[in-house]
């Protein structure tokens, strides 16, 4: 089983290099296949085991067969690979002054003269140094005869160097299996100093020695050349670029760029402003192409995407960016379930972490389901301890429901199997104090033991309430009982909040499996409320946004305008390991419908808006569509702990740029140009 | 000869759909093999020469061949494509409700039950009408049994119809050759309204009818429908997408999408400023990427290019978009000219409006000869009539040379042959108009008649230069002599302009062949001089940015900061057609001396940049660049008179939205929020 596949290894982007991690046990069987499906490029192969297989026949051009064994713990590293032959034009180093680049000599080179360029990554008495670039490292062997006129001492580390040079293999012994290039060594015929570096870098790059984030983000520059970015830089245009071919090349959908200098769209998130020539006058920064999208769909061009620059101001949001990215679609005459095959497909075909290839369709369900089963719109089903619904036993004690009306009185029970029954301390201090942010509902936590029908919870619950639970959810001595009950909306959100904290506790006390960032656990949430009251001021606000289209089945309850709270809309969201990472809906394309949502329920002022008004009684087709917050979808497919990761000149988590530090003050004249000043707080 | 192809028709984006558009006589010959070879999809052939050919064995899927010949004067229209089988799955109909779009019932489909979804274009007398898409038109037949049910005259055109029917050939004599569908029509099963339109739209989407420019854009959804916009938004999006497939799949250069909202960059363009929530502190809009692309370069990523969103607030300029977009690329280790090889691939693998393909490599020229030759830095060089250098003849008679000194003399002729010596008022006057605004030469247009040297102008020049003149130009009667002197800059200024204003009138008057949008002639300007004096206030400025390299052969000169006018760069422009399309330049990638330039040539204060020169300073490889304007590129590409006829939602040129009304004024609130106050003007 291949545990993790990357379209190229860190540090080369040579078309037909693969780095497999594959575990122990590998046969000529389905999944070489399964990858040759997946990757139309040539690679050769590779192991004793497979070496029957018909694919080296699929290569075009000359390959050579290697393997690289590396085995730590139960998981074997396989270097597959295409060797490219030196007359072969090497892509990477088209237009460029190299003959080959730093990660790709192999002893299939020994012999030839080649030319490198890189950085001075290490050098030791003048006899050796390895010179380094964005796809590997090369170790350079000083011959006597140069040791004299060559002196690396005077030269600092991360200079850059060009190297002519003889490829040799390494003498018996000194081979590096770590390294892919270990097995060969340049011996230098002529070194140029082609740009010194300072005495001391600021940061080192080395994963071993990271400096601070906030001094790598000033640096960037340098900590661009770690392993880790630049294999996440690289991964990204990658994805990004199989997203595209899959969207224009097999599914007909036409590019679009959107303009970003736009104005303000009512009701979402706080937007950039622009000052202009034109006194008191202001562009917006976009926050999503929305409305451009859905003016193309009135426009013709039926079926749309773009990678689209998007901006908000949420200083206060946790791992956010002023900008980032989004993959955003829209297309004409769908409907949901259309989106979300299309989006599977988006996303299967530019699929790059798993030797598996991504399993579609996901999982589809409601979002009644979703919160009934899990208290969360976005479960993490990686894991079970599945909430159930224990309302009708509950209430059969009418001190629980303190009076809650039926129809909004809810209880909900996890059941931990034992050998979990022991909760430690630090534990129920956790759970006790995500109860207490739920004041409309109640928490309790119990070990069931042999005489649990006499302990203490039975005094709460009551002896017919206590023995009913413990029939319809067989506790047995040992399990852990975990309830909660009251509002049933804010008891769903505890026990979602309770699992997660629970399973937490149990992952880091090693009694449970680890959950796996690349665990292909997606979904699909879908039949979401079109409005719900904003926290503070009571309000009706959409849940996804102004233009969705409530679902059919609750039209009537919308023009009648009751039961508001309880109106499905067309929303959907893709949850992947508990991480929302895009939504959709299918929107309204009636214009005097919209204009109701706007004008009677929303009460968002429709002259901001009349441009799509007017688009959607212009001719408008019925349409949907979908967006992905790229920038957290990739860092979570390259297991980064936060969106910066996958960014190349990120702002720092308060909007500042530690690089640059922007924002700067400007100058009067400027400000001047744009009719304003700024205005003292002090 | 093939006039023009392009990758799809106007309304088609079937991948394997193309139109040609062919003068007469097409033969077997080499055209269609080169067509094959430079596009790797399918299609069909075609013509009975050619039908012999060996494209058909190419053919993966099930073909159909169809010609389709319309004369119109002396060109025919050949329609090739693949004919979709009705078994297979057509990509532009995948996740929706139709089965198939407007533009590709053929008679292939005869008999056929299919769905189509589109605009009502047409209605005639409640028994056919015409439903539009994207993608073409499709008449629909509506049979008497309906006809009392089914009744359009109270639906408005441009309503939005889901058509149910059957496939049936058109009557004998009822086919139309104009139409792709013209051969079929569908006959009515069902019709529903998905979306009814208002009754009268504001704007007509006909190229007969085309309402003002202002009125479109503020209609924008309705324009875009018209073939014009449909051909370029979608065309644009497949060149773009080529480009990607050569840089990243053929050539493994990395996409980076880098930051918009940055701090102030110097010397350059104004930018739009972005307030903060920092009292007083502004990030600026990227005027392009360059210093992040240079730092990438530093960081390893050492083949960058980016679709990038740029931004430059320059409201005075003609025909010009606050923001736009460029091809941005930026490699390490190179030099000019595999820049510029790698230019030409992207744009011949990219190339799409020739069936002629794009023939690389570039004709490549110094900028002194292209002043010299021309008298401008973008030469068209469709027509002749180059300048010719007479500085020596002219200056024989030292009252021509008004006591210039000889290093700064200069004079040029352009000699137009007989039969072109009449030249008429209007050009007299054009031409007088122009040198009037060159104050330092002096221009004269003189007819060669056969006692030409007993004319006036003899008595300006002097009877030896007259002498010399006629001989060394071999004036022959019935000749038009165009010449200026002085200055030599300004002369070649002059002339340049004179020369253009010159064919002009030539074209005008038919006396020469018409230029054509579409020819080929590319040229590679470079060694552009480093330094030019701003014309206000005489400071040394960059011609192209002040972190452009200089030309190693005038390094000397740099460093003891003598004759820095003279100091060529290593900078260079693509141009086409006479129109600048892009420029690029080796960069300087010494800290040291990138500081002493801006410090001591520039004086730009370098605390602006310190992050660059840090990246410089910190092991940064040689590299260089190049960057293309998208937007003016793709126009000429689509003929289109303004760059906003292939941007999806331009402003106009006063940078106004006259869709949104942006820019607009937002709340105090919000002017609160980034404390900023409008300063009253009045």
């Amino acid at each position: 089983m291949i545990s993790t596949l990357f379209y190229k290894s860190a540090v080369a982007t040579q078309p037909a290099r693969y780095v497999l991690m594959a575990s122990h046990g590998i046969g000529p069987g389905s999944w070489i296949s399964r990858f040759w499906r997946n990757n139309q490029r040539n690679i050769s192969v590779i192991e004793q085991g497979i070496k029957d297989s018909k694919l080296p026949r699929l290569c075009h051009t000359k390959t050579y067969q290697k393997l690289t064994r590396n085995v730590s713990g139960n998981v074997v590293s396989l270097d597959l690979e295409r060797m490219v032959d030196s007359t072969e034009d090497c892509s990477v180093n088209k237009f460029t002054n190299r003959t080959h680049n730093c990660g790709e000599l192999r002893t299939s080179h020994v012999d030839q003269e080649i030319v490198i360029c890189g950085w001075l990554e290490f050098s030791r008495l003048n006899k050796f140094f390895t010179l380094r670039d964005g796809y590997g490292s090369t170790q350079i062997f000083i011959p006597d005869e140069l040791a004299a006129e060559v002196n690396l001492n005077n030269i600092p580390f991360e200079s850059i160097l060009r190297v002519e040079g003889k490829v040799v293999k390494r003498p018996k012994g000194q081979e590096n299996p770590r390294l892919p290039t270990g097995e060969v060594e340049v011996v230098l015929g002529n070194v140029e100093v082609l740009n010194k570096a300072r005495n001391r870098l600021p940061i080192d790059i080395k994963e071993h020695n990271k400096a601070k984030e906030n001094l790598r983000l000033e640096f960037r520059y340098i900590d661009l050349r770690s392993t880790q970015l630049q294999r996440s830089l690289r991964l990204r245009s990658q994805i990004i670029m199989k997203m595209r071919e899959y969207m224009i090349n097999q599914c007909g959908f036409v590019e679009v760029e959107t303009p970003t200098l736009f104005r303000r769209t009512p009701g979402g998130a706080q937007e950039f402003v622009v000052p202009t020539r034109k006194p008191g006058h202001f562009y917006s920064l976009v926050q999503s192409p929305q409305q451009f999208k859905q003016m193309l769909m009135s426009g013709a061009i039926d079926r749309y995407f773009q990678i689209a620059r998007c901006y908000r101001d949420e200083a206060t949001r946790p791992d956010r960016q002023p900008e980032f990215t989004q993959l955003d679609i829209e297309l004409s005459f769908t409907d949901r379930d259309k989106i979300m095959t299309l989006l599977e497909g988006v996303l299967a075909s530019s699929w790059p972490v798993n030797g598996e290839p991504l399993k579609v369709p996901f999982q589809r369900i409601t979002y009644a389901e979703a919160m009934n089963r899990f208290g969360i719109d976005k479960p993490d089903t990686r894991f079970e301890y599945e909430l159930q619904d224990v309302g009708g036993h509950i209430k059969l004690n009418p001190n629980l429901t303190r009076g809650l009306d039926e129809q909004i009185f809810g209880a909900y029970a996890i059941v931990a199997r034992n050998p979990h029954s022991a909760a430690p301390t630090s534990l129920k201090k956790t759970l006790e104090t995500v109860s207490k942010e739920h004041k409309n509902c109640r928490f309790v936590l119990s070990a069931v033991t042999d005489n649990w029908l006499k302990s203490s919870i039975v005094n709460l619950l009551g002896d017919e309430v206590a023995r009913k639970l413990q029939n319809h959810l067989t506790l047995q001595p040992g399990d852990l009982l975990l309830l909660g009950f009251g509002s049933r909306l804010e008891t769903q959100n505890l026990m979602g909040r309770i699992r997660l904290a629970f399973y937490d506790s149990l992952e880091s006390r090693n009694l449970v499996p680890l959950r796996s960032s690349t665990d292909q656990k997606f979904l699909w949430v879908y039949d979401f409320p079109m409005f719900a009251p904003n926290e503070e001021t009571g309000h009706l606000e959409s849940v996804h946004h102004p233009f969705t289209a409530p679902h059919p089945e609750d039209f009537p309850k919308l023009h009648e305008k009751t039961d508001l709270q309880v109106i499905r809309s067309q929303s959907f969201d893709l949850v992947w390991n508990g991480v929302e990472i895009g939504g959709g809906s299918v929107r309204i394309h009636d214009g005097a419908l919209q204009k109701m949502v706007l004008d009677e329920v929303l009460q968002i002022e429709h002259a901001h808006l009349q441009h799509l008004l007017d688009a959607l009684e212009c001719g408008c087709p019925p349409h949907g569509g979908f967006a992905v917050g790229l920038d957290r979808y990739i860092a979570l497919l390259c297991s980064a702990p936060s969106i910066r990761d996958v960014i190349a000149f990120p702002k720092s988590s308060d909007g500042k740029d530690p690089l640059s530090k922007a924002p700067v003050p400007i100058s009067e004249e400027e400000k001047k140009l744009y009719h304003i000043r700024t205005v003292d707080v002090s």
